[in-house]
């Protein structure tokens, strides 16, 4: 669909200028929150179910997630799609801005320093990472402590060398 | 103000989650609109008038912009903060996003790509330039064709060398 004015800009802000669109990828993303009850109870910001379900059928629609079909009984699951993916390097944008113009607790702002060190190649690093999870992409570099794995050691680590 | 949650992404998406204050900064920082007829009357998206006055009071209440003090019979102007100029980097991830994952006019392709090959340093260029527009800031490379005159350029040329 090609927007209004055919910016790339508004493009986006068409699917991301949302407040919750962008909680909900970054709960998927950085904690790897897959279902719906996940994404409920787990939210930091205390999203209400109706506009959970909401987000989550316009980033179906969008083309941002996929929904796994569940077998009876089993809750469906959700993926990012390479689409989904690729939004990483909005959230890391909008993380460096948050910690230099906002309050923000000592937890996060090691991990947004880690990420904003790290560069677009940690950003590379990670959305590979998260092609494995999502995509079933193969592994490139098996066995090695993963990006996503230095990200949290360095949230919990109130002194990282 | 922190945030519920203190993360930097959600104090970042309680000003910027919002399809509308995205796009009203991108007219301040690309088309230098700097007053509310410019905005509302170039405005490729058709905001509404109490939409757009609604987002000029927020971005003012969270130190993204400042008001100008008119004279009789001029309008006032407003000019970015540097915590509004510092919000290019995520508008630029947003036109990355835009440029790959939807349908997009020409001429904004051209000129998204000319940021994208630009990289990290062509965006702090832009920056530089908006601190002399915004905030008096004395120009770098007084005489030298600008930033945001070789994105105007790249926009309108439509084969680039």
């Amino acid at each position: 669909m090609e927007s209004v004015s055919g910016s790339p800009i508004s493009a986006a802000v068409d699917v991301l200028g949302d407040r919750w669109t962008l909680l909900i990828l970054r709960d998927i993303i950085f904690d790897d929150r897959r279902h719906f009850r996940a994404l409920l109870t787990g939210s930091r910001e205390g999203i209400a179910s109706n506009i959970l379900a909401d987000r989550l059928v316009r980033l179906l629609d969008a083309g941002l997630l996929t929904r796994g079909t569940a077998a009876r009984g089993q809750r469906a699951r959700y993926s990012l799609t390479e689409a989904g993916i690729r939004t990483l390097p909005v959230l890391v944008a909008l993380g460096d801005w948050g910690l230099d113009w906002r309050e923000t607790g000592d937890e996060h702002r090691r991990r947004q320093d880690v990420l904003r060190e790290g560069g677009p190649e940690f950003v590379d690093e990670l959305m590979g990472e998260l092609r494995v999870r999502h995509l079933d992409a193969t592994p490139t570099r098996p066995g090695a402590p993963g990006a996503f794995e230095r990200l949290a050691a360095a949230a919990s680590d109130p002194s990282p060398t």
